[in-house]
């Protein structure tokens, strides 16, 4: 009986497989640093490999009803990758669904990894039992995801949840997609190792230990490093947070707005800081949604980690299988 | 054989009926002064009244699906108004369905009405066969609504589509709903009337016929007037379109941005004043959206005018009667 889905999930640096259950369940996995040589023909080598190391291990692929795809950049619905992805060059054009089902004769699903993410914690984690969320995947940009009536929204060519891209502020600092002012300039891991040099250096601030190293400058300032600051109670750390997630809350005030979800997932690498951004972005919040619309959703922390990408890939096949 | 779902309309001035055919035809309508006294309770028997006479001139409720309603406000799904109606004194907590279930004994359903014209317009209107689209409702306030695969997204409690709250500068002029700039303070009538004026009476503008009208001021300065004069080439009615547009595109790239719609309808009465605005709108939105996105998205005007209202509160039926 079929009962289990392959779950790739392609990152700058790893990819990784896991053959998941469905309960959402990880039976087994796999990771591979990301060789992106070859304009990305080397990543389908990979996934490739993964996929027959795993069905390897499974002993077939009787149980298996097919192989999810979580990706960087816009993936279309048939797999092909629109425009670019800033961590894979190359990436551009390919297909990742063909050669999948060529080589493996099974189902092959794609989708943006943010979406994957969003998936998964839709149907296993933050979101079970949820019927309208989204979930903002906060990294190195920001992504994100929409569920509408239970329904992943993949919308025109799977580029649906592009909230990193919202504009918070039209005179703010440029974007690289052209705009200005888009709240991953702020609140990405990026933005936020930005604006905490910003506030350190230009600002006029008290010179604590934060404030020593991030003047020192150099790779030791990151994301990571912030919040580390933040949490052990940084007066200057805690300004940026604030900062941050005030910005941070005008893009989920918007998402509220528009589409009244019940819930907001904040999952990605940045929420590695925990529940301190949660709290923030809740505190900011009322100035930038509807009371009535606030009243009713809730804001909370992503539940599966790393792991959403391989579940949500997995996910995406059991809603494709499910949906015949 | 059941046929024909009967479309109500609750506007701040007229309660409007009629009997919508599968197809998204008319085929009998009426129209009734809304009377607001005695908290909304006059409003619900006006709505009684025209359903009766609908029902009479139809020979009986035999070909009836039943009946939906469309009016201002956030409605939940089971027809109670949550929040407060501008227009409408004492709409808040009434209930909507009941006493026409009771009465009749027929399917009744409510939504907002911005989300009735998007279903109409989705199923009969500028959107018909598009799996994902937005519409935006320019009138006295903005409001909207998201179809999301082919199923109009009706969020938590029915409140999804709130564009007119889309923030589109943090420092803006205030809103009456505790936010900063929202959209609905410079694209919505109102909006148009209050920056027209700005623009004549505190700007450095050349005196044409357009701005000695704004500045004698009065009831004479409408959304209306602003877009005859836009329309004949007046420079300076030109100039409050351009700033109008601007903002209304910031809006619009924000929604394009989250939701990778294939298209973006606008309607509403604002929209009386033509392609003017639909052509402005594109002609700004490159810098508020995504490339990738705008290049698969399209913008155009509402089709079915004044009539969307009764046909999208008849679509909610046939929707409701497809589903069980």
């Amino acid at each position: 009986m079929k009962q289990y889905a392959i779950g790739i999930d392609i990152g700058g640096t790893t990819v990784k497989g896991a053959i998941i259950a469905g309960d959402g369940l990880i039976r087994r996995r796999m990771r591979v640093p990301t060789d992106t040589s070859l304009n990305g023909a080397r990543i389908l080598e990979t996934v490739i490999t993964i996929i027959g190391r795993l069905i390897e291990q499974e002993g077939g692929s009787d149980h298996v009803f097919g192989v999810g795809i979580g990706a960087p950049g816009f993936i279309d619905r048939d797999g092909t990758v629109i425009g670019k992805a800033v961590n894979l060059p190359g990436w551009e054009g390919m297909q990742l669904c063909r050669p999948v089902k060529e080589r493996f004769a099974l189902r092959a699903v794609a989708a943006n990894d943010a979406l994957a993410m969003t998936l998964a914690e839709a149907r296993f984690g933050a979101g079970r039992g949820v019927a309208d969320m989204v979930c903002y995947a906060l990294g190195t940009g920001i992504g994100g995801g929409i569920v509408t009536g239970g329904n992943l929204h993949h919308g025109t060519r799977g580029m649906a949840g592009e909230f990193g891209h919202v504009s918070i502020d039209p005179g703010g600092i440029p974007c690289g997609c052209g705009q200005k002012g888009c709240v991953e300039r702020y609140a990405s891991a990026p933005g936020i190792v930005y604006w905490a040099r910003e506030i350190c250096e230009t600002g006029r601030v008290e010179e604590t230990d934060f404030v020593r190293i991030v003047r020192a400058g150099g790779d030791a300032v990151t994301a990571k490093l912030v919040y580390e600051f933040v949490n052990r109670g940084d007066p200057v750390a805690r300004r940026v947070n604030e900062f941050v997630c005030d910005k941070l809350s005008r893009a989920v005030g918007i998402t509220i707005n528009t589409l009244a979800p019940e819930l907001v997932v904040l999952g990605g690498g940045v929420m590695m800081a925990g529940q301190v951004i949660v709290d923030t972005v809740r505190k900011h919040l009322p100035k930038y949604s509807l009371p009535e619309m606030l009243k009713t959703c809730e804001v909370r922390a992503a539940e599966l980690g790393e792991d959403a990408g391989v579940i949500g890939a997995g996910a995406l096949v059991f809603d494709a299988a499910g949906k015949g």
